[in-house]
Parts: C-alpha cells; structure tokens; sequence
C-alpha cells in the first residue's frame, strides 16, 4: 500500500498520544466513510454521526486534561478536522468550529470562566455552536425586569440544531460587546431548518432566532465592564477558524484524491488509445496523478507550517505581540491562499483520470468539489490574497476583524 | 444593456437568414431557461421542449431546403446548439446529437438513401438518436429465415428515449459494418432509464437493448456491399461531432457568465472591506470579470474558427483529401482542448465573483459545472492534446475512429 | 512538412494581394531570420534591415494606392508585422509603429494634410517616427520671432535614430494641442543612443530632445483651431497601437514555437527513461507541444476576430459611434490579455520541449521570452484585464487615452 | 522591514549553531550581492568570491566536527545554498556541488577513506568539484604499465575551473565502476573554458577531458571488488543533488521576490489610471505581491518538508530501507515539481509589479528568469511528476538512477 500523501505525523511534533488519537480518529473516519455518499444526498443534521464523535472522545479532544478532557491543541484539532473532512466535508466542519465555539469561552471570559464553562463541556461531552455571523445586525441585549433579555437573529449559524451549548457575540443596548453562553434549549432560541446549499450539505447553518431569551449574569463572558482593547492573544480566534478552513480544503482534496486512487485503480478502463492494459499504466494518467499529488503535498506543508506558526503564538499566550499575531494571521492567509487553489482544482480534475463513469451519482464523487467550492465562498479568497501582498509590500499586518 | 461578450453573427459569414433563425433560437432559449433549474434537478426526458424545438423549426433546421427544412449548415448548427447550451446544457446536447445522427444518412448511405430519410425526416419532423457508443460490444445483424434481425446492447445512447428514428452502427455476423436506420418503436427496442449523472441530467443517454428488432433491406444504409475505406468526406463525422462538442462547453460557459454577471449586479453585496457600496465597483470582482470574459472570447474565437475551417471541408465534399479531412480534424481538438479547459474554469470561478449566498440550490449556478464536468469526460482531453502535439511536432493527421 | 498552426490566409478575408504580399513579407522574414541572434546581441540600430524593408515595398504597403502604395489596410497592417515579429520581434515593433505613425497625419491632420503626408510618404519611402510618449511632459510650441519653435525631451521613443519623417505630440504654451510633422534631420533634434532593455534591443526606443526646433506652419496637423472632443474614429488611433502589439505578442510567441520544433526534431535527444528512440516520439513532449498549440491557436483567433472587428470600425470612418469605438477597443483589450498570457507561457515553455543544451546563447532561444517580457510591460496588462471586466460587468467602455 | 517571507530558521529545527551560521552567510551574501549582476554580465570562473566562501567556513561547514569543520548535515547544507542562491545563482550551485561532491567520498568509498578524505578537505579547504555527467560515455581507467591510468571526456563538470580536488565516476577497461579522486591540478586533465548558456552563468560546468591521468592506488574509492547492488543508503546521492536543486529554485525565485519588493518601493511609478500616489499602494499591484508570496510560501514549505524528510532518511544510515529511500526521493521530486513551477513563474511575474523601466540592463533582473529556466533543464520536471505519480498511483517507488 502506497503512504497517505500526507504523513500521519512528523516525529518531532507529535506529542505523546496524537498517533494514539489519530489511530481513533481514522477508525470513526472509516465508519463515517460509508455512509458520506449517502448524507450528503437527504442532508439534516448528522446527530448520530456527531454522537459517534463524542463516543469516541473528539468532542472533548481539546477540553483540558485536568476535567478528563484530551488537552489536545488548537494545531493538533485542527489536524483532526482535516482527518474528518477527509471522509466527510460537513463532519468536518462540524468538529472544526465545535472546537473553536468551545474556545470563545477562554478567549472571551475571564480565566474563572474559561475553567468553569470548559471543565463543564468536558464533563458534559457538550456540541459547542456560535451565534456570531459578523454580517448579520448583532444580537441584543436588554435588561427587562431586572434580568438580561437577549433577542435578534442570525441568517448562518453552523450547527446550533444539534449544539447542546451556545456562545453568543451579542450587544447591549448600548452598542457595547455583551458575549454570553447559554444552554441550546434555552426557551425563545429557535434553530430554524433552513440551511441549503450545494455543499457542505450536513452542516447545519441555517438561521436562528432569539426571542426574548433569558441570560443568566454567570453566562455573561468577560470582565463586564469596558477593557480598551483586546490583547492580541485573544483576536487569535480569526486565524484560529481560517487555519481551520485550511485544513478542511486540504482534507476534502486529499480525501477526492484517495477517492480518485481508489477507483482508477479498480475500476477505470484504459483509453482506446492507450497502449496498456490498465489505466493505471498510462503515462498521462500517471502524470495527472503527479501534478495533483504535488500540489496536494505544497498545500499540506504550507497548512501545517502555518499551523506550527499560529500554536506558537498562541503559546505565548498574553505576552504575544500584535505584530507577532498578525504574522501568524499572514502566515494563515497565505495556507488558505493555496488550500483553495488547489483544492478546487484538485476535485475537479481528479474526474480526469477516473474517466466518464465516475460521473454517475451513487458515488458522490462531485460532493468534494461541492464541498469546496460552497465554503471557500465564507470569505473571498481574493481579499486574502490582498492581506498577503499588504504585508509583503507594505509590512501592514492586518487589523483584528472576524475575517482577518 | 452590455453586447453579448460573444457576437451574434460575423456580417461576412452569416447567411441571409441566419440573423433570423438566431432571434427564433433565442426566443426559444429564454423559454427554456426559465425552467431549467427545476428540470435539471427532477431529471427525465425534456419531451415538451423537444416539441418547443421542433414547433420553432429548430429540429429541421439543417434538413434540405427542397423538402422543407432550414438548409443550414454544420457550422450554423453548431452555432444554434451553442446558443442553446447557454441556457439548458442538455437540450444543447440533444438538439446538436439529433442535427449530427440525422446526417448519418448522408454520411453513411448512397445518396439515394440520404435524399430519401432526409426528406422524410423533414417531412415529419423527426428527432433522431443514435446507438453508436464504440466502447461496448457492436449490435449484430443476423439474417433468420430471410430477415435481417438485430440484436445487442450498448450502455450509452443519448436520446433515444425520445428519439422518433434510429441510426444503429452495427454490424453483420461476419463482422462486416452494417448500419442502418430504423423507427425508434420498432418491437424489440427498449431504451432503458438509466441514465444518471451529475451533469446533463436531460439527456436520456441510457441504455439501449435491441432484441431481435426487424431490419427492413430499404433500412440498411449504403452499397451493401464493401467498399473499401470510407472517403475522407464521410470521415468528417468525429470532428463535426467533436465541434459540437466545443460549441456545448462554449455554450454552457457563456451561460454560467450570464447568469453570474446578473447576480453580481442584482444580488451580490460588496465585500466588509471593499471601499465601494456595490459589489460591481470592487476593482478585484471587475477583474475577475476580465479574466474571465478575456478567456471565454478566446475559447469562442478558436470554435468558430474551427466551425468555418471544418465547413470548408465539408463543403468540399469527395474532393476533401486525407490530408485536409486531417487538419480540420487537428483545428477542431485544438478548440476541443481549450473549450474544455476555459468551461471548467469559467462555471467553477463564477461563484467567487457572486459570493456565498449564490450557493442556494434555488439557483442551480452549480448546474453548468456539472454540466460541463460530466461531458468533457466523453473522451479524455488529454488525448486531444496528444493530437494536436503529434500533428505539430511530426506532421501527422489523426486516423478515423468514432474519437478522432 | 506540417502546416503552419496558424493559417496564411483565410479565403474569406484575403484582397486579392494579400497572398502575395504574404508571399514577399516570408522572403524578407527568411533573410532577417538570418541574422536575428546576432544583432539582438549587438543591439543598434538595424538600418540595413529597414532598407530591406523599405525595398520589398513593405514601408508603403499601408499607403494611398493612388500614390504608389499597397493600399493594404490596418488589419493587413499588423498581420504583416506578426509575420515579422515571428523572425525578430524588434523589426516587427519598427514596421508596425511606422505604420501606425504614418497613418497619424490621417487621423490628425486635415483630409488636405493626410493625402499630402501620405503621398509624400510613399513618393519617398519614408519611415516615420512618433515622439509621443504620454508619461513624459508635453514638448511645447512656442511662437519665437514669428516662428513656431518645439523644444522638450521624451524618455522613449522608437525609432527616431532610423526615422525619416517624425510626429510629435506637442502642445501649445497654453497647453492647447499642437500635433505637428517634421523631418527627422531637422535642426535642434537629437536622439539619443541610450535605449537598452534585455528584450526588443534594435527598437531603438531611446529618448529624444527637441531644442528650440522650427516647425513650419504646414507641418502643424490639424485644423488648427480647437474642434471640441475628436470624432470617436479618430480616437481609433489607441486600439490600433494596441492591436499591433497583440499582433507582435501573438508573432513572438509563434516564432519561439517554430525554432523548437525545428529544435526538437533536430537536436533535442530522447530523455534517458523514455522508451523512444527520438525525443519527438516521446508522448510527454507530444502533450507539450499539444498544449502550446492549442494555446497559440486560441490567442491568434482572438487577435484575428479582434483585427476584423477593429478594421470594421476603421470602415465606417466618420460615422462610427462612441460606443461602436469603445466595443472595438474591448475586444482589442481582450485580446491583449490573452496574446500577452499565452505568449509569456509559450516563450518559456518552449525550452522543456527542446532541453538543457538549447540554452547556449548561440541559438538566442531566449530573445523571444526577452522580447515578450520586455514589450508586454508597455502598459500593465492588469488594467486591460480591468478594462474588459468594466465593459463585461458595467457595461462601461473605455475613455479615449493613449492607453486605451 | 517586513519578514523575509521565509523564516530563518523554525526553533525546533536548528542545531545550537545554525542561527550563528546562517547569520555568516547573509553576511556573504549581502557582499556578493553587489557584484552579481556584474559578474553575470561578465561571466567566468568567480574564484574570488569562491575564495570569500572558504575564507567565511562555507566549504568546510559539512565538514567533520573532529577535523575542524562545522558539522553540518545536508539539510542545513541546501538551507544555506537557498540563501546564497538568494543574490546569486551562480555561487548557490557552485556551493552545493561542492557539498555534495565532497560527500562522495563518504557515499562512494570505505569509512576509513571516508574519514581521510574529509579531514583532509576540511584540513586544506578544498572545493570539490565532480566529473560525472551520465549522458556522457564513462571515462576509462586502465592499467598501463602497473599504474592506473584514466582518459575520456564529459561535456558538463559544475566548478572543475576552480577545484582543487576532483571525483570521477569512472569505468574499469571491464565495464566495472571505478570511482576515484584527484587533485584537480593533476597532470592530463584539461578543463575546458566553454561554458555558455543564458543563466548559471558563472558555474563553470563547461568540458573537460582526462589524457592518460594517473589514478594513485589510494585514490580509487571503495572497497574494490564489486559487491553486489549499493545499499540504499549510499544511493541517497541523488535526492541529495535533487534537494539542492529545489532549494536553489526556491532561493533565485525569493531572491527575485525580495529585489522586486525593494524596486516597487522604491522606484516604480503608480499607473497613471491608479487612483493611488504611490504603486504600492495600488491593489491590483498589491494583489499580484500576495499571489507571489503564497506560491513561494508553499513551494518553501514543501522544500523544507522535504528537506526534514532526507535528513531522516540520511540519519537512518546502513538501517535505510529501499521503500524508504525511494519515499524520501518522491518526497524530494514533488518538492522539485513545485519549485520549478513556482520559480519560473515568480522570477517572469516580476516584471508585471514592477513596470517596464525594471528591463533595464543595469538591473540584472532578468538574471533570475534565466537562471531557473537554465538549471531547471538539468533533467525535465515531466518526469519527476511522472515519478509521484508512479509512486500515487502504482505505489512504485523509482529505481537508483543518478536522476532519480
């Protein structure tokens, strides 16, 4: 059997138990394989696929080791994500953003709060979902007889139909950032089953709405009261979700790729023309697969040096620099750069070489592309590209957005 | 209102009623689009706008003059499957495969033959299909009890579902050709439904199984006897076929830069950090555009070249040499080559320049990807490209196959 | 012998000497081809070869066939200069800016003045120059003791060191226009031998002082009083400039194509691992060549269709629309982007079909990506991409400048 | 300043000694840099500036540590050739030649040979030059009256102007490998001052010739007696060389980026359309910075994962398995795909941000284009994809060649 084009790990990174935990994370992506084709065709929320996820410890892969969770980093996570996308774009995503929603609490609260909500989630094996879309008007918060009342609505937010708690970028009244988290069952929130598009189909991103929704002061994040600005270890959070969204285009790439092997391999028959009696000895054939693998193995090394840069700074905790924060955002922008090219590309072409049967829908070959093409649309990639130059030409090192 | 990126028609090349046909087939055209997303998505037979076709005159519109029909050209016709594809890839399909498989009488048959099914097919308006694919199996013509009988199966035949007449490539139990023209109800014909791909999903290009179907001896075209090979005029099937091909892909990326250029000027919302208060003000969204638009003319250029070298040939008609059958062969795969790769390019990166929200489904965007990834697989690119280079590098002409 | 891959004529198009000045253009080119790597390696400028020019009538071919020209048109006009370019890429640039440059008493001048200019012209056999360069200040005319004086300097201007007759661009002290035409030996006139640029050496694109020069009254084009806004037809003048160099790109790059299959059947040994005794049966080479020929292909139709559609407008003279001139310049824009993107590709790629031994400067394989990059950067090809893009998405043509 | 878009070094990579080294060479390279269009122009042997590599510790710092050299391993050795490579192309070969060349003995000849060999090249400062080209017929070692005498002729040797110490990758009369080693100054060898070619200019990989040159007993190299198949370890040569190769494409190319950069700065004028007072400021030049950067990103990404790959696989020693050698040389071969793509895209692309001024002579700029498109000839990139794919598709890893 030929190595994975990318290597399960590098000697020199891997902490003790991440080839223990990749060697879980493969076992849940091969069940969750077999039935891809077919979720990605009915759609709806993957409850029992998320379930699956939490049975076998990812959920709380990064919750602290202290309350029994994996006290994997946020370079390892974003590894796992890429694993799962592999198989399944939208599971991917699912595991990725759960991650990042169960971090706002550390990035947003107060260190009491982060150990509180987070020895919470592990305990509780919770599915973390935000209500954050920057697009959309923010979300309010009042005080109506002496309570927080929070009410508003958001057009995409990823996985709140099977979140069990949620982090919520509101505002008060008075414009001021009022984050908060509250249980998914909270009475006035409604997810509404909305989300449709032509990828990343199991998401779950459609809109919610808050009516009226009762905040406890203990689900209140932060200090509560107006800080100046955020030091920049905590507007990681933007390269945190971007290296993120690398590492899925570069996992449903490596996944169309597999897929592509695969069936060249066992099903593709030679062309008319070609003098061999396999596909597979067909040198045009054999080059594509070449170009492919080594644009697939340039994404994957500029993912993951990006990833070793951004768990750098995110290691240096509070003493990180706003330029050293946004070196690591630059570093970020340019993986996703060349994730998305390649990415398209590669699940387009990979049709090439499997030849016109490939087409046909019980494979579900085309959801890769799919995929891809919907969610490299979150952010256009051609403003990424800007942040890149700006920096290069202009040492500009991008502000803190939710984008960049 | 911007010009059409492609021109309507060359003052030097048009024939006195090609301006006119064109307005018909554009008419016809924005009928079509507006249910095109929908039937894309239920798939099945387009029996009603097969009837719009030939109630507008477009299925007989390269049948003769002398009976009726619209005289056009190969050139021309092609030129209407474009215009067609731009809205509805598969009608594009099905309207060019019938105005090719209803010339296979002339091609194929003595001219005797050809007068007569061209006649008839004017007369009652047929839509031909064919059962050709040179992949599977021939169908085999056997005489019992003094009857020509035929019998096979082949996995891919577009239209015939819908077809009125059939052309068969078959041959006889010596292994000698046989071909031949039969109603499509004749007993013993069952066109299966099969087909089913991601792309093209009108074009009813399943299976086929002939059982013991009747052969009338006025149904078998051609001298019945052996001839010797075919003069290269009656060779030119493959590249009229071929630029048909090159006229889908062009067809169907004009469409995907139509409906994307609406979208952006109606719909898409400028980026948070672009300076302007529309999306088309966004200098990086208008050079996209350029980009875009700039390959697509190229791409439209190099296929109405080919179309006017390929229709010399045709018109030199048993006068062609090997030589000249070759070069207009060489000219339409060089367009093949960059329609195919400029298609793919266009309907994946028009969804950069319309954002995320132009991944709903209601809108279909997708379709046209689909569309143009499913077709250009019929015969490996790569291989086309191998053509072009032997002729350029070592003055070679491609043999005739039912490829090249 | 293989055709060449792009055709001599097209039927359709050719006046009834087109074929035959082709004919003489591809002696001329035969005999500079000679020559062409050692004079791009010596630079200066190429007096002896513009007299070869001069003597095979190619100077006069665009001139009034009343006086003695080849009455060729504009299309023809940039059509001869590919086939030059396709030898040596400056002498291309000194032809098509004579013709351009001869034709600016047309589009300036008085209808007296134009028929005067050009016969002389031809009368003479001048070579005319043009000191224009729009990035430089003006060169002004003062009026000195009754005299019309012009003094100023411009950075580049091509050819004035071979010229025989000049424009210049200049204006009034009150900044009023002021076109005029002089000799070239006229006193106070000095161009300076300081052009050197690591592509199109023998443009002799050096810069030129005017100190205190006389112009005569009858050499002051124009009515001489202010007309308003120019005729759009007379704003043809940058679409026309801008088709020459699509037309040297296109000629470059074909010319670069030409020596490597001649390179390769000759010289270019068979790589060790390719089964195949001769490298020109090597199926990784055939595809190279493939793909350059497609490319090529495309970008001469785009340059043709624009050329027809620029010299349609040229036709209609007086009467063409703003809007007319602006669709015109379009496509010349796209065709621009394309001829500039293939030709830098075609250039470079050339030398991985030919091998490691094709870089010996003996063969000057490398002047034709030298002269592409060099001349490519005129005007940033970025803003013609714009350019189309604000016509395609905004329906928005292109002001006049001289860049545009 | 901004960064260099490549670190210096990633902190859990480097030895406690090579920040100290790496701050040497940029010291050496920032000398170098001042004379180096100069010396391009000019060509010839660059023995003063090799002189300044000795003088500086480079020719020694993969020498043992035991015998006074730096003790670095080969991955560091390309690191360091990247950045010479950086300001010239030329020294960044003649450098890693020269690393390689000296291992030779290592690789090639017993460990007791070996050891003397290195000491003594550390001891007298050697630079190593090696005759060997294998499309060359071998050079012949015969006994003639009881000595060991070597003739023959290669028509490529990297450096022998300036080597003190040779290796040759002779024959016995027999057909038998016979590598040895000599002084370059030994009597019969003629190094032939006929290198020419349009980039590496001052390499000096021109001919040279053996005439009856005695070969001393010690100095033939290895055990001499044949021995069966070479380990895989002692075949790491060529993914070594290969690896050289990546990081000198990657080095030109940053080398191009980072002039680029200081002229757009500096010196390039905003496009008189830009609505900006300075070119850096203008988006469609900052966006092509960003284009550039990403791809160099990932190309350097790729290069150093490829590096930390060989490194391990040299670090394995005798223990190196065939499959993990020929992983690590596929590893290397994407690396080489992807570098030369990027370097001659990156070192044409310049231009475009940097106006037409930069094709100046005086610049050098274009030394960069012809640097990489010389070097990449080496052997075509058509078959190192051809490799990764085999190695994808096939799971083949390649055969020991001295080109793969």
């Amino acid at each position: 059997m030929a190595q994975p084009i990318v290597e399960a790990h590098d000697p020199k990174h891997v902490h003790t138990d991440e080839a223990a935990w990749l060697k879980v994370v493969r076992e849940v992506a091969a069940e969750l394989a077999s039935t891809a084709v077919e979720r990605d065709r009915a759609g709806g929320p993957p409850r029992k696929e998320v379930q699956r996820l939490r049975d076998a410890g990812l959920l709380t892969l990064l919750g602290p080791k202290t309350a029994g969770g994996g006290g994997a980093d946020w370079r390892f996570g974003v590894r796992v994500a890429r694993e799962i996308s592999r198989v399944d774009g939208s599971l991917g995503q699912l595991l990725g953003y759960h991650y990042l929603n169960e971090q706002f609490v550390t990035l947003m609260g107060t260190p009491e709060q982060a150990q509180r909500w987070r020895t919470d989630s592990v305990r509780h094996r919770w599915y973390w979902a935000a209500v954050i879309n920057p697009r959309d008007p923010d979300i309010v918060v009042s005080e109506v007889d002496g309570e927080l009342r929070a009410s508003g609505r958001k057009t995409f937010a990823t996985g709140v139909r099977i979140a069990d708690q949620l982090v919520v970028n509101a505002t008060s009244a008075q414009g001021r950032p009022l984050p908060f988290t509250v249980p998914a069952d909270r009475a006035g929130i409604v997810a509404h089953d909305d989300w449709n598009a032509i990828g990343q189909r199991q998401t779950e991103s459609g809109s919610v709405t808050f009516s009226n929704v009762l905040v406890r002061p203990d689900e209140v994040l932060g200090p509560g009261e107006p800080l100046g600005p955020p030091p920049p270890w905590s507007t990681l959070v933007t390269p945190m979700i971007q290296l993120l969204f690398v590492n899925m285009y570069v996992g449903i790439a490596l996944g169309a790729f597999d897929d592509a092997r695969a069936y060249t391999r066992s099903t593709t028959r030679p062309w008319v023309f070609a003098k061999v009696d396999e596909a597979r000895k067909d040198p045009l054939v054999i080059a594509q697969y070449g170009q492919l693998s080594a644009d697939l193995r340039a994404a994957t090394a500029l993912a993951d040096r990006a990833g070793d840069e951004l768990q750098a700074a995110l290691d240096k905790g509070l003493a990180l620099t706003a330029r050293e924060r946004g070196e690591a955002a630059v570093g970020v922008a340019a993986a996703k750069v060349v994730a998305t090219q390649v990415a398209l590309s590669v699940t387009s072409k990979v049709f090439e070489v499997m030849g016109a049967r490939a087409t046909h829908p019980k494979y579900g070959f085309d959801r890769r592309f799919r995929d891809v093409r919907t969610h490299t649309l979150h952010d256009p990639v051609a403003y990424k590209i800007l942040e890149v130059g700006d920096f290069e030409l202009n040492d500009v090192v991008p502000e803190f957005t939710l984008y960049t």
